[in-house]
């Protein structure tokens, strides 16, 4: 079992409406220190996978097709490798 | 100036809605290795702050009033300082 955390942003110098509407949110509650708001996606994704390589090309293919719009996002992961049977706490 | 990185997601045993249409998606892909998928959200926001201690209250503020639900999501969050003025790249 494989574990990948993924992280999905916006490229700089996208508009990024969520952010700013956040943005003035927090003015309105008095956060005036707030001066950026970016806002992105994060993933836990479990694979039924051993070989890290192929979770790799795996996850690649997914953000690609699906998960990021690689035209105006980007994103990166990381893989976490599980043991399938976990064994019980100590 | 300090910038903070958040995560917002659900705690553990919510539904995900969003993570479970995802996870079909991808198997209709053809991703069938995929055994779960959860979604957040990740929010990258500068403050113009320099104080740790005060930026650390105002996020924890934030995340309990804004950006997350505390019934239903949990919450972290790193901080990290910045100069206000950062020096020409070398």
């Amino acid at each position: 079992m494989i574990k990948a955390t993924i992280h999905v942003t916006l490229k700089p110098g996208i508009l990024d409406p969520q952010g700013r509407a956040i943005r003035q949110s927090l003015d309105t509650l008095g956060f005036s220190a707030v001066r950026d708001v970016r806002v992105g996606k994060f993933l836990e994704i479990e694979l039924q996978e051993d070989d890290p390589a192929r979770a790799d090309a795996h996850l690649k293919a997914m953000c690609e097709q699906l998960l990021a719009n690689p035209v105006i996002e980007s994103y990166r992961y990381e893989l976490e490798r599980h043991p399938s049977h976990p064994a019980a706490p100590s």
